[in-house]
C-alpha cells in the first residue's frame, strides 16, 4: 500500500456528526501529518491565529465552518437571543487575523444568509447555514481551478515559475491559487520548473509548498528569499505567481512579507509577476494598498521559532510584519476566476465584477 | 566586573609564541563565545571552509597568519626545498573558498615576499614572513577605518542603514567594512537606526552583525531578509552598506547571497546602494561579474541547520549558492579606503589604484 501524502487529505474539513472542524496542523508539517478536530471558540480562534489552517482562502472556509459549528451550539432558539450570540461569536472569530479579507468575507457573507433568514425555525435556519459553509467550500475549488485555468493561459510547457509562502493546495480547499497553474499544467504534461521561496519566519515555502509540490511530482527546487535575484538573472524564471490576502481596489496588495521584495527583483529581471487572486480577495472598499491593516507577529518566530537555540543576541530589537503591499505598479496582471486583470485595475475589476455579477 | 562581550576578541589573532592561529569560533555564536586555536593546514583550511572565520578580509588575515604558521612548520630550509612545500600548503589553504579574492591576494602578498627575500637567511626569512602576515592585519584595521570615514561622508546623524550579511567588526581586524561607518558615527553621535538582514541559510546578520552592533550599543533592528522592501516603503532606510567578497572591473560585486536582492529593492525604492571594498577586493583581472567563481554550498545549510527537525520534504531539490553579483548599474558608489568610487567604475577604480601607488 502507497503512504498517504498531504495530497490525500482535506485541508479543511467539516465533520457534520459530530460539528467539528477538521484541519491538517500545517504548523506541524513537513515532519508529521496531524489531523486535529476543533469545536470550541477558542480552539478555532487559535488554530487561524496560530497558523495551524493558514492561507486566505483556507481561513475562509474554516471561519464558515467555525461559525455554523458554534451556531450549532447556541442554546437559544429565540432569533433575536440566537443572533446576538452569533454576532458575538462572528466578532470573535473576526479578530483572529487583520488581513486577510477572506475571513471577514466568509464570516460576513454566513452573517448575511442567517439574516436573511430570520424568519425560518430554528432548525431550518441551521441547515441553512450549514448549505452556505458547504458552498463556500465548493466555490473555493471551483474558483482555485479557474485561476489555473486562466494563469496557465500565461504560461509555456517548460517555463520556470517562482512562488513565494504557501498559495497552494494547503491554502485553499483544492489546487491552491499561485499552484493552480502548476498543478494543471502537471496534468497536462507543461513540465514546469518551480522554485519555491522558502518564505521566513514561519517556513511556509519550504515546510509547505516545496512538500506538497514534491509529493505532487512536481519538479520543485527549493531557495532561500534572498536567492530570487540569482534565479531570475540566470535566466531561470519566465513568471512568478503569488497569492494574496487582500487587494485593493487600485490593485496593490497585500500578501505574504517578502512579496513586495519578489517583485522589484522581478522588474529588474523582466520577469512579469502574477498575483492569484479570488474575487473574495479583492476588496473594492480600499482605494489603495496602504489602508490595508497589517499583522505585525512575535519577535520569537525569528529569532528562536524551529531552532535548537536562539539565533539573535538577547534584547536585540526585531521586526516582524506577517505581510506586505506590493505596488500595483510591480504587478503585470491579476489572476481571478472571472478572467486576468491588468492596469488599470479598478476598471478591471469593475468588468470582472459585472462578469461575477451576471453568472 | 562588566561581562565580555564579542567586541572584546580579536576575531582573527596569532600566538607568536605558541605559532597558533586564534579565531572566534563565529559558527558557535551568539550562543556561545568560543575561542580556538589552530595549527595544522587541515585545521585551518576547515575553519575557513567552516567559516569558523569569514569575511573576507578577515579571511585574508586568517590565510596571511596560517599560511606562515604552515611555514614555521617546514623542516628543509633551502629554499627551493622550502619553497615547494610553502607552495604546496599555499594552494592548498587557497582552496577552501572559491569566491572571496581576500584569500589568494593575501596569499599570494605572502608569496612575494617569500619569493623577493629568497637569498635572506632561513631564520631571517621566516621573521618578514611574520612581518608581513602582522602588516596584513594592522592594514586592514587602517583600510576599514578610511572606509568608515568615507562612508560616514555619504549618509546624515539619525539616519537608518540598512545592512546585509555581516561586514562587521567579525569579518575584519576591526571596524568591519560596511559596519565602519556605523562604527565611526556611534564614537561621534551619529544615532544610525540600523536594520540587519538576517541572511539565510547561515544567518550572519542575526548571530553576527545584530550581535556586534548590539553589544556596541547601535540601536540595531533585526528583520527577515524578505522584510527589506517593508523597511525601505516605509521610508526607514537612508542608505545601504553592504561588503563585498570580489569586484570586478565595471564595478559587478560579489557578496553574499541576497545583496544583488537588496540592491533590486532599494533601486525600486531610491535608497542609494553603497558597497564597502577594500582595495584588496577589487579584481581588475576580471571584466565583469558573470567571470567570478560563486561557490554553491550544501542542501543542508536551507533545510536543517540549526533546526530542531528537518524543515523540507526530504529529497527535495535545493539550490544553494552563496554569493551572488550585483550588477554595478545597481550601485550607487564603491567605498574604498582611497575614497568613493562611482560610474564609470572602471576609471574610477584605476584614480584610486594611483592613489594607493601614490601612498
Amino acid at each position: 500500500m502507497q503512504e498517504k501524502t498531504i495530497m490525500d487529505y482535506e485541508t479543511v474539513d467539516i465533520d457534520l456528526q459530530t460539528k467539528e472542524l477538521v484541519i491538517i496542523d500545517q504548523t506541524k508539517l513537513p515532519y508529521s501529518t496531524e489531523i486535529i478536530r476543533l469545536s470550541t471558540a477558542k480552539e478555532i480562534w487559535d488554530a487561524i491565529y496560530l497558523l495551524q489552517v493558514r492561507g486566505a482562502p483556507a481561513i475562509g472556509v474554516a471561519a464558515a465552518f467555525g461559525i455554523y459549528i458554534l451556531a450549532t451550539q447556541i442554546e437559544e432558539e429565540e432569533f433575536a437571543l440566537f443572533y446576538e450570540k452569533f454576532t458575538e461569536q462572528k466578532k470573535y472569530l473576526d479578530s483572529s487575523r487583520p488581513t486577510a479579507v477572506n475571513l471577514s468575507w466568509a464570516l460576513n457573507r454566513m452573517d448575511q444568509v442567517c439574516v436573511a433568514n430570520q424568519d425560518k425555525p430554528h432548525k431550518e435556519l441551521l441547515e441553512i447555514l450549514e448549505k452556505e459553509a458547504l458552498a463556500i467550500k465548493e466555490e473555493d475549488t471551483w474558483v482555485c481551478k479557474m485561476i489555473g485555468e486562466y494563469g496557465l493561459s500565461l504560461v509555456k510547457p517548460g517555463d520556470g515559475i517562482l512562488t513565494h509562502c504557501n498559495a497552494g493546495q494547503l491554502a485553499t480547499s483544492k489546487y491552491g491559487t499561485a499552484t493552480a497553474p502548476i498543478y494543471l499544467g502537471q496534468e497536462r504534461g507543461y513540465n514546469f520548473h518551480v522554485f519555491a521561496d522558502e518564505t521566513r519566519p514561519l517556513l511556509q515555502g519550504a515546510r509547505l509548498t516545496a512538500y506538497e509540490l514534491h509529493s505532487s511530482g512536481v519538479d520543485v527546487t527549493l531557495i532561500c528569499d534572498n536567492m530570487s535575484a540569482m534565479v531570475m538573472k540566470k535566466g531561470w524564471v519566465q513568471a512568478v505567481f503569488v497569492g494574496c490576502d487582500r487587494v485593493a481596489a487600485n490593485g496593490d496588495t497585500a500578501n505574504k512579507i517578502g512579496t513586495s521584495v519578489v517583485a522589484a527583483v522581478a522588474k529588474q529581471y523582466n520577469v512579469p509577476f502574477y498575483v492569484c487572486a479570488p474575487t473574495s480577495t479583492i476588496d473594492m472598499s480600499l482605494e489603495h494598498g496602504d489602508l490595508i491593516p497589517i499583522e505585525e507577529r512575535k519577535p520569537e518566530e525569528v529569532t528562536e521559532m524551529w531552532y535548537k537555540e536562539r539565533m539573535a543576541p538577547e534584547g536585540v530589537k526585531v521586526f516582524n510584519p506577517a505581510f506586505d503591499v506590493t505596488d500595483h505598479a510591480l504587478i503585470t496582471g491579476i489572476v481571478t476566476e472571472y478572467g486576468v486583470a491588468r492596469a488599470p485595475f479598478k476598471e478591471a475589476f469593475e468588468e470582472i465584477f459585472r462578469k461575477k455579477a451576471e453568472k
